[in-house]
């Protein structure tokens, strides 16, 4: 499958990331307002809040996918076999997320929803990874990016597994990546 | 991330803008029928005609962001971080429009739900003004046309602050934007 | 605008009609099944047919204006105004084209559902015949081929106005244009 | 129609398949937690289960003939008429997965619901496989390549008709195409 094009690999995954996207404020609900006065309409739309801020950490974490991924495949040359259910992996996780997304902003104090939560980014971030270590060759790892591509994994593995204990502990937690990814360097 | 190919970061915002605009129309409801006497008919399908006209509002002002954005990213040469960022906040904003549609067209006469699509609509033109701003160059960018970008920003935020006092002016503020950007100039 | 490039119009427009096409399946509702007994299902699953009929109208439809204007954006040099604008007019009325066809499958027997299918369908086939138009040279536009592109507005627009009268012939007619564009002809 | 150009047609075909696997996942239910309790929660996740092994069969078949479909298109040189209409079944089929596959995972033990979904992907897989007849010319398709191409809709038909009697065997079948096929030989 070495003839695989890249250009369509892109395409393909440009496609599901930009449909993840803009699913994710499918998913937002029109409030009820009881009145059209002002005052209370603010009060009516207040319970909206939590889904706009999940709303908005998933799509920056999307987004933050995306751009690594776009600079990734710019080293790509040779699409194997594994390169592309890699991709695949990567895509399934990033489908996941407007789900994950509600399932967590009508949810927010539950503990399940927000480990579940963290398992879709986690899988996500591991299927990246594996992207990454395919597309690389060995001689461009160094140990300083084989570090980088490792903190996503562990900090969302970590936010799953305290997400039972502290609530508080696994939103901080997954707050970081995006965070820590914001900059692409080029490292490879 | 001097090399982040141009092409990509326009079909991938092609994609959201065109599943934005598509979805517009997914958010129509379908009309409860009581007869199938012609007449009986008309009077239950006329609860749809505001939801049609909001539709076709932000169907146009979609399209004009898009006929723009196209235009814009002509001029694109260095796909540089904060050309990729103020894309990504336009494109969340554009995500946005579909829901701000629906929760207007099912509240038309409240203040709160004219505040909050006009100030989608703000972002959209604001992250938009600083994609332009990111991409001319200090020595295309003359009185005229810095003029002319920070229209579309001021209407709609007067339209967002108009809203609680007089609804029938926001509604008028938020039809400039797009009869003013029809014709895309070329300047620069 | 002359340098608008043709390729970000055509990917697009192909985003929009893949989204109007795909979300036609979405439309269908799942039979609530009463019991696991074959023969039962088999009734439960009948209310369904109609939908399947009409998504299965709608699939054609929407495909055939694809392949049409697929065949003529290749004779596409310069992108005007006009164009771009023929364009969105286009896919504003496939984007309508899922709500449409909603709306008549849960409403067969009611004349203005149908009358609505058939407006957004003619609709779709005046823009497309307007983009045909703006294309096309005067000089390339035979009076053969300028007939052919009329048939499907003439059509559309008699099922429209048949439609409150006879819902027999206003089916029949809307099987005409498929076919007849079936073979899309070298035609200019 | 020779000179239709076979990206475009790439284009379309991923825009389709794109949306049709990421829309898998929106059809997903966010479960109704009674308590955030972390064991009562994960009891009231219980019921997603058949959803989520659903979701995962329909997003990797759907993966498997994307893979294929990318590997056959490569071979295209003219776009023929039944070339395009092929793929448009071929799409049709892939639109229809969504919504085959909630209606499985929502009655999992109803033979009617899996042989739906067992049709759907037959008719995937027939017009695949017609696709490939199509692209490859005579010289090219070799005894064990067409045997190759005939293993998919053997299998998903035999998955049709055993349905009504049995339904493990009817899932054992479902599972053997995409395994089958997970490898893309470069046959002919």
């Amino acid at each position: 499958m070495q003839n695989t094009k890249r250009v369509r690999l892109e395409a393909f995954s440009d496609g599901v990331v930009a449909i993840a996207i803009t699913l994710l404020a499918l998913e937002l609900k029109v409030p009820h307002f009881r009145s059209n006065n002002l005052e209370s309409s603010f009060f009516d739309m207040l319970p909206l809040l939590p889904g706009i801020l999940t709303f908005v950490l998933s799509f920056v974490t999307i987004a933050i996918f995306w751009v690594n991924h776009h600079q990734l495949t710019q080293h790509l040359e040779n699409v194997s076999k594994r390169v592309v259910w890699a991709n695949m992996a990567f895509l399934l996780f990033q489908s996941l997320i407007p789900f994950a997304t509600v399932a967590l902003s009508e949810n927010l104090q539950n503990s399940l929803s927000l480990l579940t939560y963290s398992l879709v980014l986690f899988g996500g971030s591991v299927s990246f990874t594996s992207l990454r270590f395919f597309i690389h060759r060995k001689e461009h790892l160094t140990r300083k990016s084989v570090n980088r591509s490792l903190v996503g994994p562990i900090i969302y593995l970590l936010a799953a597994v305290v997400a039972p204990f502290s609530i508080e502990s696994s939103y901080i937690l997954l707050v970081i990546p995006p965070l820590y990814y914001f900059l692409p360097k080029e490292t490879k």
